[in-house]
């Protein structure tokens, strides 16, 4: 795993054979991809290589397009366990943890798989990174009513976005795709009319076996966090938690005195559902009331 | 404990021996305090005859009132087991689950109570329909902290609420004492501009153990439930969250469509500190954005 | 004017010249549409003998709708002037001003008027009740480039609205239509977490020569007024302007000592569309914050 | 007024007359005070700068502060209209427009400085340039009230305002102060959940005459407008009005049909006490509602 980044700029300059060496794993036990491509070089822009790649795929006939989807492991399933997949599907794997998954939701994950691959003939593939596990299942359960025809289709955008990641990490230079998201917030005290600073922020994703915490940061003197709480990868498609410690923030300022504040830990529940997009959610608050929304 | 209500005036007209026993139970083990009072009749309201009762406590020095702290037991304790308490007392310790506490709550509130016991000399004695499980247990640990005069003063106010409530529920009549509070909602659609109709609300009591359901209900053409969330009772001092099923509303009424909406199920979390006082919690919403505050 | 009411059932027990004449002036001149509606008797409701009034007109050929109109005075026009209308139509423009209009905006009137005669046929008619002078103007303008037919029937619903407002001011029974409209408004102050006490609220119709003040009151413990600021007419459409003096209340309570504050004479600009409708428009307010909505 | 600037470098290097020379005018009809700085050159910030400048006139003996304070023109007085004045007071009671003031204004101006005068024996003095003419009248009125001691203080206070905004002016160098206010705004649709691209943007100043419009601006597509809507120059003390056309621009996005909108140009009033502070006045609205508060 340990490669190092290549430039836009060598890839185009390599012989045929290092250029599909250097792509190698990008696509999944699929050299001839690269090689595919070989002759559209040079390219002036990440984004237009990585056009051309999923190009050589999607003018494949059906059949050959199966037969490549067929070369992708089951998500969570025994060749992962085993240790039969690309290192970069492993590691994609282990970041959603759907490895090592116990009890009922690897039991109905396993059973949504087989019955998927017994239906259409060939796995169902996600791109890991930009999902949590609800959303995963609820993907499995849903395209499980669709056509062969749709199927492939599905499959070929998830393949899209799982090798624009892994080209990311790979290859840098002009061009690079947007595959980050970006989470961050705000917080006002519009009792005092300024910024809320000191103000202690939690994030949790929220899953079947509750919420699981992923960032905690202070607000500063703008009322916003030092760093976007999250940031430099996908927004994975799921719920979320914002928990403000509001109770805190105007015990601290002598504006409430209470044990039992009306408002304490502020928890704003929201979804995230495009996970290259920019979440701006902030909070705007007395000790009394708050709004929030999608800002900008 | 299926006694009949008694009015005021029947009260004011028994003879002393009778009304002895109709108040038998409102003060723990202590006959003595209606006696007290038998001479004040006729009483004009209920509060009239509440406060009467608590002046023959207060009048007393300190070592009998510390003598009639004593006849209480102890919150979740030997006793209240065993059934050696009055069937009103009894009666409400089960409604707050004392009782019935098991495992690390239970050893926690034995340790606290006896702390307690060994430092004043009485046992620590609360509201229990006043309060939740969290809020007893933080004012066990608070009140610890306190001189033999403060707690004494604290025993008598609690013992207060709880003969306050005793009596509401023995005798009808003028002059009534407030002691219900009430939760309502309502919920508006700002992106329709009007109540938001066939809301699904969901109340929560926060406990150590996780959210309990207390009630759920469904909003009517007015953006109002059709009875308050809570009423008829003291609201008990704690923690508590209100769901708004908003994604369902929007997506029935074909405003939103994805699966992962930004928002879905709204969370409001906010604190009771007045079981006797109104707390409307209304929800401010469209798809993107809500807000919501303490109403009236 | 001074017309006392008469009830639907004394109505319908008239004989039927008494029936016509109790309903005189209700349609403009036009005293065959009571007579057309007499053995439609008895009625259940009063909707219901608006409704068959309307329906003697609407039976009617064109030609005999369009003479019907042209016995319509011209909104602020001399006949309205000179008396020559029934009491009910001068009493109607009266409240709007329009008689009384002075200068460019009568002009601007007269000649609009005078166009969509020349244009039609017959005059514009519109329920000036339910209207302001800017959206009289505008109504006018925009009908202008309508055809006959479009036109004859709006001025058949216009006169709907006015015959409608007319019979309530002269039946009552069983059955009455909804004509009447209401504005409220509310004040929270969420820097205390309560209602909003003694905020002056003032209301202001916007027209082409500035704001005309229309009511005035001061909130009560409930944040409420103790009256809706309309009520018991058709609210006009138009624009208005709630100005809520916060400065001075949060002055009072001592949380603000600014010469200038931030927020002093809180203005809330917005159109009504519905004149029967109820508009509850609330203001959620600190120092340093305010929200506002068609609330309900 | 033509004047090139000078750096603080090029200040500290002059010989004494020059350095007396180049800060003419920044203290009005007194060259002493520069002389009485020359001394502590070099200075490292022009912070540094004015800060001795003041010290000279502090460290006067009261009664040659008031000949110093008599050597100032009255505000919209006779010196000024005839041109006795340093080219900066000109231009500076030129920008409050109170110079031309005219009719009711000017005599209750004239007669509060006459009287000012009359009181204290020395002319009324305030920075015109961090004042509206409404809080300048306020501010007169105000101080008329208080001791001789006071108004001493209060002018010299007036005094460091107006000569460090004339030093800003002129010398350019390290240690700026902080002397320029901004005014933002950002406009939220929470009916779409995105950034209100195109809403046209009007800022007026409230005065006695009426508002007054300063600025006028389209939000891009982040919502905000391109450049601040005030900003190189200190916020007037003062009461203005934003003007957000929500109606024409819901309309044209789909959203809203009617003629006469709910919201359509929603006007939020706002005051304004701190000149060189950042207000930052944001709209969160959809058709049916808003909410504003002082952000940053």
């Amino acid at each position: 795993m340990n490669r190092t980044m290549i430039t836009l700029d060598e890839l185009n300059a390599l012989d045929d054979a290092g250029f599909v060496r250097a792509l190698d794993g990008v696509f999944e036990h699929a050299p001839w991809v690269a090689a595919g491509a070989v002759h559209s070089r040079p390219f002036a822009a990440v984004t237009g290589l990585h056009a051309a790649l999923m190009l050589v795929v999607r003018r494949k006939p059906q059949q050959e397009q199966i037969a490549f989807l067929n070369a992708h492991p089951i998500l969570g399933g025994r060749e992962a366990k085993a240790g039969a997949v690309t290192a970069e599907s492993a590691k994609e794997q282990a970041g959603i943890g759907v490895v090592s998954l116990a009890g009922d939701e690897a039991r109905t994950l396993a059973e949504l798989n087989a019955g998927y691959l017994a239906k259409f003939g060939f796995p169902f593939i996600i791109c890991a990174r930009r999902h949590t596990r609800p959303s995963i299942l609820r993907e499995l359960r849903g395209r499980m009513e669709n056509s062969v025809d749709q199927e492939v289709a599905n499959n070929l955008a998830e393949i899209e976005h799982i090798t624009r990641l892994r080209l990311v990490d790979r290859v840098t230079g002009a061009g690079m795709p947007n595959v980050f998201g970006r989470l961050s917030t705000h917080v006002l005290d519009t009792h005092a009319g300024r910024p809320a600073q000191g103000v202690k922020v939690e994030l949790f994703e929220c899953g079947a076996a509750g919420p699981q915490r992923l960032a905690e940061a202070t607000t500063n003197a703008e009322g916003r966090t030092d760093q976007p709480l999250l940031a430099n990868a996908p927004l994975r498609i799921g719920t979320y938690e914002l928990v403000f410690h509001m109770g805190a923030y105007f015990r601290a300022r002598g504006v409430i005195a209470a044990a039992q504040p009306f408002l304490d830990e502020v928890c704003v529940r929201f979804g995230v559902n495009e996970p290259e997009g920019h979440y701006h959610v902030p909070l705007v608050a007395t000790p009394w009331s708050y709004s929030t929304y999608r800002g900008s």
